[in-house]
């Protein structure tokens, strides 16, 4: 088969790989209906992080089940599967809290960009739908894979509830879902930021109310202005930068919560500037598998629409120019066909 | 009057000051029954935070209501009363939401080591008893204004639950008020740090099931080894050192949280890091004021006795005495009556 392999900063190639097979007992080998590139995917392509050996790529999948180990009991072949880019066996302490993506015995699923893909702990891991899903519904399904679990647990870290005043920094795919999981999760006023037009547009359709375009002082004092000077209930952090985490911080009244889940990058907090602020904090790699029923219900039900966030659809050969696009910013985010 | 002002590090002195009288309408003048040292106050004393003048000292107090401002409607003369080392209006959307140490309004009172203190807006943060209290409920009446709200706070900011296993960072009068806290709340399991024995002592008799006296590395190993390995549902930070934040964050389970109520010095937290650890974070200078009616009431019933917390008892005018002995660790926390 072929997939998607990284060499270096903007090397990204389509290129044979061994097909994978079942390794451990507890494995399953889906056939990939859907991928899709991550604005994490993004840190390597830019030499943000350092690509030290030829790296296969793609952590967002799903698809039927070709074949399981003979430990999996849960999952059978034939099944419509999604799950997360952390295998977790859903059993063990951090499971069973709630927090996958830290289970004891979590293995990263880390070359989805392909056409057959093993995963790991198959029964704690994956999740099948009602039913084999209509192709329409595909594209919403791929989403909860990381992109609409991540925004959703970025809300959910920052305490949203019905009546909130919520702010979500960052204007990407992530971000945008969080706009969305906040308004399903009944917050009154969702203050998106963005200075790009489309992703302004796809902000207020998933329920942002106000923009802000201002970004580091002046949007805080923007902020707060909208906010009779208080600052948010609950605000997502959905970039990872220094300056993105400190707005977040600052436009949050004291006692409300930023959900950050923008991986840090070079981010340093200094601990008596937090103190004085009172926010809390909470955040860390989505346990996307903790949410996979109920956003399943959600997308099968016709609730939410997180698939709309795909500006750019390829066949998986096309792979680089998803790439390419997306770090151009021509694109949100590029999903992929084999 | 004479009361307590610092001069520089380890120059305390107990001399006549000017007896504080109404300045603005909100203000009431207290005659105070009793008074303490605050781990806090030894920041100055040992020149940690710089003493650029002489200053007044003391911000923890209790007493009877001398004379109140104009404005003043809901405290009356006579009264006993128990207020926050922050005044706040308790009516601003910051106090509203039960963060009154962040009141749009608050004034720091910070010389309440002396016999009459002016409490500005009284009726936002002074709350009477239900009748003037016996002698023997003064000390702990007088933790509520700051040592055991402090405490509270950190257990409560730490989402401590019915059940849960909670560790508390610091031997202090704080911390040992935390692990008091922890077990009001219905903690199951109390894990306090500490190598001093007489404080060990009062930590189990307040609540804690264990004692740990390793520190870093070595502490956070036995925590998780007490802990299956998974560490504490709820860390009580009660230091304020990079050494014991970074002990509370590592012996917290991914999805507990710390309650940091130490005031930071020196600390930072590298973003990536606090990241993948999936630690809920919460701190700040404690709300005392949205916990006095409960505790208030707590006491008053004889539900818990914080006031143990204090191992010496001085006349005010000993206070210099009060804080060598808690500097030099002979006492845990100093009780001054005037």
């Amino acid at each position: 088969m072929r997939g998607a392999v990284i060499y270096g900063p903007r090397d990204l190639r389509f290129e044979e790989r061994a097909a994978p097979t079942i390794t451990e007992p507890t494995d399953a080998i889906i056939r990939i209906s859907a991928t899709c590139v991550c604005g994490s995917d993004l840190w390597p392509y830019r030499g943000i992080n350092p690509v030290t050996q030829p790296t296969p790529m793609g952590h967002e999948y799903c698809g039927i089940v070709e074949e399981v180990g003979s430990a999996v009991t849960r999952i059978k072949p034939g099944q419509f599967v999604i799950g997360s880019f952390f295998a977790s066996d859903n059993t063990c302490p951090n499971c069973r809290a709630g927090y996958q993506s830290s289970c004891q015995h979590k293995v990263f699923v880390g070359d989805a960009q392909a056409p057959l893909l093993r995963v790991p702990l198959a029964d704690g891991t994956l999740v099948a739908t009602p039913d084999i899903p209509s192709d329409d519904l595909i594209p919403s399904l791929l989403t909860l894979s990381d992109v609409m679990g991540t925004g959703w647990f970025a809300a959910d870290a920052a305490n949203v509830k019905p009546g909130s005043t919520v702010v979500v920094v960052g204007d990407g795919a992530v971000g945008l879902l969080g706009a969305l999981s906040a308004r399903q999760m009944g917050a009154e006023r969702i203050i998106a930021t963005s200075r790009h037009e489309s992703r302004q547009r796809l902000a207020r359709e998933f329920g942002a109310t106000d923009i802000v375009t201002e970004r580091g002082d002046e949007g805080v004092a923007r902020i707060k202005e909208l906010t009779n000077g208080v600052g948010a209930d609950a605000v997502l952090e959905c970039v990872g930068t220094q300056e993105s985490m400190m707005q977040a911080i600052r436009s949050t009244r004291p006692g409300g919560s930023v959900g950050y889940v923008g991986v840090p990058h070079g981010v340093d907090l200094d601990g008596e500037r937090l103190f004085f602020t009172h926010v809390r904090l909470h955040g860390g790699p989505a346990p996307v598998r903790r949410f996979l029923p109920e956003l399943i219900d959600l997308v099968w039900n016709g609730k939410i629409n997180p698939g709309k966030v795909f500006d750019l659809t390829l066949p998986l050969g096309q792979v680089a120019e998803g790439y390419r696009a997306m770090d151009e910013r021509r694109a949100i985010k590029t999903l992929l066909r084999p």
